[in-house]
C-alpha cells in the first residue's frame, strides 16, 4: 500500500529527547524511537515479537529496551537479549530495526529493506539548519490518505482560492500554467507570476515598493517530499533572469509521511534568508504557513468525506492537474516494482 | 439502495436563506442548495467534478458557484463555465443538478432521472401553509435506516406503549385493528377508537366534556411520506359518520428522507384548525409532537443497536404489521423496477 | 466464535435488584435479567421477537415482561403470552430464555443448549460468600477480545513488570518456571517463589518478619474462569510442604465473559481468610487488585491496538507461554466440537 524502499521523515530532531521514548506509527507500522547514549537515534518496531505489546510503554536500560509486559529485553539492533523465564533466547526473537539518518533537524527512516537504505539518497533540506536561513519546525496531523495532500501540493492554482489572506494573491495567479518537468522520482514544477500583488504573508514581513515578480520552483519527489525555491522581488528587477535584487527568498521543506491508509503526518519548515536577526519575522512567516496549512486541511478533510460517501467517484483531470497526475503515476510505478519483488532501490 | 425516481423532502423553506449555501446529504449524495436571485431553489451535487471538494465551502458569484479549492465555476445548471488554468472548459465538466420544487414550506427534490420529475406527483401538504391551519416546522435527525422509522409510522399500536404521556391513551388503543387499504404507491391506514380517553397532548390544549371518538386516517406513500387526518370529537357526536362537531382536527405531514444507509432526516408539522389565533396552542401541540418523536427515536435507536448485534435476526410479523409489511413490499417493488432499468416513473 | 455450551458469569448478584431490569450483552447476545417474585433470576434474550426492540426498555408486570414498543408480553420462560392487536398469539412467538444459576454471589448463565446445562459443572467459588473469607465484588470492562486477557492471566511472569507497586515483587519472580498441568477443560498452574520479598499489596495489610515463600496455584478453565489458591508465609515455615503458619492466604476468583468479539466483562473477587474482622484490610486488598487490573487493562489495550494495526502479526511463543498456548488449544477444541454439531457438553 505504501512505498517501502524510500526515505520517510519520521520526526523532528527535537521530538526525540535524550531520555525516554518517542512513538509514532509510520506506514501502518508502530515505531519506537529513542537516542542511545551517544545521541544516535534508534528506531525499532514498537511491537514486542512476543505478544505485540508496545515497547514504548517499556523501560530504557542503557541503550536497551525492556518490554514491560513480560520483561523481554532488546538491544538497539532489535535483538532480544533476555527473556526472564528462560536461559536461552531463540535467535529469531527480535523486532525489526529501521535504518535512520538524522540530518538538518529531520529524522529520516527507511521502512523497507535496510540493505538498500542509501543515506546519499536523502533529499537535501539543509536550509532547515543552515545558519544563513531561519525557520521554525512545523507539524500537523491529517485524517486523510497522504495522496490527497500530495495532490494539493502539486497544484498551486489553489492558492488564491484556499489561501486568499495568507499565501494567496490575486486570482490571476491560478491562470498561470506552471512548467512541469519529469524527474526520475518525481516532478519539478516551475511557476512564475510576473507583475503581481505581494501575497499577504510576505507583505506582513517586508516593505515592498509595489508589484512583484513571484516564483515557486519546487521538486516534489517520492514518497511525498517538497523542496521549494520560492519568493518574490520588485517587479522588473530581473528575478526571472536570475537576479534576485531586494528579494524575499524562501526554501520551503515539507514532508508527508503516511501514518495509516487514512491518516498522515505532515512536517514542514519555511526557511527565509532575509531579516534573519529578527525572530518576530520568522515567527510571523511560520504563523502564516500554519494558518494556511490549516486552511488546506479543512478543505482536504471535507474532500475526503465527500469521496468516502461514494467510493466510485472519479476525479476529472484538468490541465492544472498535470503535475499531480504524473506524480500519482510515479507512485504507482514504484509500488508496482515493489509488488513485483524487484530488489530495486526506489531512489 | 434507495428509490431514485421519487420526490424526497430536502429541506424546510426557511432553511435555505436568500444568501449563502445550505448543504445536506440525501440518499448518500451530498447536495448543495441555494436560492438564485429570483428566489428559486437550486440543487447541485455538492462535490466538485474536479477533485470532489464540497462546493458548499465555496462562494456565490451571482447565481453561480465558485469552488474554493481550485476555482472552478459552475452555473446553476451544474455546468462548469470557468476553469482558471485553462481557456476551454471541457463540455463533460459538470456536477449533477437536481429537479427541485418548493411547495407549502417544503423543498422537494428528485434524486433520479430529472426527465421523469413530474411536479404533479408531489403529495399535497397544503395544510403546512394554509391560512386556516397552524403548525410549526419540525426536524430531527436519526442514526438509523429510514425503513425502521417507516415501520414505526405504519403501526400506531405503539402509541400507548411508547407515548403514554404525549400522544398515547389507554392501552386498549392498541387493540383496535386499523383497516389497511393498498394504494398504488403506499397504503392508507384508518383507525377509529370509539369512546376513549382524550390523549394527553389534546387534553392540554382543549377542554373536553368527557370521552371522545378518535381517528387516525393516513396515507403513507413512497419514499416515506405520511399525510394524516387525525383528531377527536366528543363521544357520540357522529364523527365516524362524517360529522365533526366541536372536534380537534389535525393534518399531520411527515417526511422521511434517507441521509445515508444508517441515518435519516425527519421533517414534520402537525397543523391544527382550532384556536388558530392562539400561538401558545400551536406551540404546545408542536412541543408534544417533538417530545413524542424523541420517544420514538429512543426506542428505534435501541432497536437498531440490537439489530446490528445480529445481522441474521429475522423480525417476526404479527397482525399489527400488516401495513408495514405491505409498505416494505412496495418499496422492494420500486427498487426492483429501478434495478431492472425500467424507465418508469415511480409515482 | 464463542463457546456456547459452558457456564459464563453474567453478573454479580447485587447487580440484579429485586425490582426492575438489568441488561448486559453476553457473547454478542443482548440479555435481560431480572428477579421473579421469589427472587429467582430470569434471563431472556433482550430483543423482542417482533421487531427487535430491547425488552429491558419495557415494563415488569409481575413476573412477566411487557415490551414497550408494541406491547407484546412475555412470561419468564420467554413465551409471548399477549399481543395487543390479536387474540391468538402464535406459538413460535418467543424470545430465548437462558439457564441461570445463582451461586456464591455470582449469576451464571448458559448461552447454549439449555438441555446440556448441568449446574454441577459450575466451578466452585464458594470463598466469595464463605463466612470464613472476606472480599469485595470487582468488575471492569475491557475493549479487547477476551482471549488477550486469558493470555495475561495464564502467565504470571508479567507481575513484576506490569505490577511492580501492587502485586509484583522482584523481577526474579519472572524467572520461576511454573508447573503447568493439563486438565480436561483447562490448565492448572503452580508457581512457588521461595525466599522472596513480600509483594507491596500484602506488605500493606500484614506485618512480616522478613522474606516469604510465595505461591500461586490456580485452575484456569473454559470459558475463562480462574480460581486461585495464592498467598505467602514467612520463609522456611514449611508452606511448600503443606504447612501454612502465619500465612496470608487468598482464594482469587476471576471470570472473563465475552461481551462482543472486541469487548469483555471481567468479574473478580480476592477473598482472604486473615483479619476478617477488619473491613479496612478487605478494602485495601480490593483496592490493590483494582489498581493492578487497571495496569493490566492499560497494557492489554495498547497491545490490542498494535495487533489491530497488523492482522497478520504472529505472536512468538516463549517458554513462559506454555499454559496459554495449551489453553488456546483447548478453546479451539471446544469450538471445533461445537462447529461439528456434536451434542457434547463442553464441561
Amino acid at each position: 500500500m505504501f512505498i517501502q524502499n524510500t526515505w520517510y521523515v519520521a520526526a523532528w530532531s527535537h521530538e526525540i529527547g535524550a531520555d525516554g521514548f518517542f512513538a509514532r506509527t509510520i506506514t501502518g507500522i508502530p515505531v519506537l524511537m529513542y537516542r542511545s547514549a551517544d545521541g544516535t537515534v534508534v528506531a525499532l518496531e514498537d511491537r514486542c515479537c512476543h505478544r505485540g505489546a508496545p515497547l514504548s510503554l517499556g523501560r530504557r536500560e542503557g541503550d536497551d529496551v525492556r518490554c514491560l509486559y513480560h520483561g523481554l529485553k532488546f538491544d538497539c539492533s532489535g535483538t532480544c537479549i533476555e527473556a526472564p523465564a528462560q536461559d536461552r533466547v531463540p535467535p529469531q526473537a527480535r523486532v525489526r530495526s529501521f535504518a535512520v539518518v538524522e540530518r538538518h533537524r529531520w529524522v529520516w527512516i527507511w521502512m523497507g529493506d535496510a540493505a538498500l537504505a542509501d543515506p546519499d539518497a536523502i533529499p537535501d533540506t539543509h536550509w532547515l539548519d543552515d545558519p544563513d536561513w531561519r525557520s521554525l519546525p512545523g507539524y500537523i496531523h491529517y485524517d486523510v490518505n497522504y495522496l490527497l495532500i500530495c495532490d494539493n501540493l502539486l497544484d498551486f492554482s489553489h492558492l488564491p482560492f484556499v489561501h486568499p489572506t495568507t499565501l494567496g494573491g490575486p486570482e490571476s495567479y491560478a491562470k498561470i500554467r506552471p512548467s512541469v518537468e519529469r524527474l526520475d522520482n518525481g516532478v519539478r514544477v516551475t511557476r512564475w507570476t510576473m507583475d503581481t500583488d505581494v501575497p499577504p504573508f510576505a507583505a506582513a514581513v517586508k516593505a515592498w515598493p509595489g508589484k512583484v515578480d513571484r516564483w515557486n520552483i519546487y521538486d516534489f519527489t517520492i514518497p511525498g517530499i517538497l523542496r521549494m525555491d520560492s519568493g518574490m522581488a520588485p517587479v522588473g528587477t530581473g528575478a526571472h533572469d536570475g537576479q534576485r535584487i531586494d528579494a524575499a527568498e524562501f526554501r520551503g521543506c515539507q514532508a508527508l509521511t503516511p501514518e495509516t491508509a487514512t491518516s498522515t503526518h505532515y512536517f514542514f519548515g519555511h526557511p527565509h534568508n532575509f531579516a534573519i536577526d529578527q525572530p518576530e519575522v520568522t515567527r510571523a512567516i511560520h504563523q502564516s504557513i500554519v494558518e494556511a496549512f490549516d486552511e488546506d486541511r479543512a478543505i482536504i478533510t471535507a474532500q475526503q468525506r465527500n469521496l468516502a460517501l461514494d467510493p466510485s467517484f472519479n476525479m476529472m483531470a484538468f490541465a492544472m492537474d498535470s503535475a499531480l497526475v504524473q506524480f500519482r503515476r510515479i507512485v504507482e510505478r514504484y509500488l508496482d516494482a515493489e509488488r513485483q519483488g524487484l530488489a530495486r532501490s526506489a531512489v
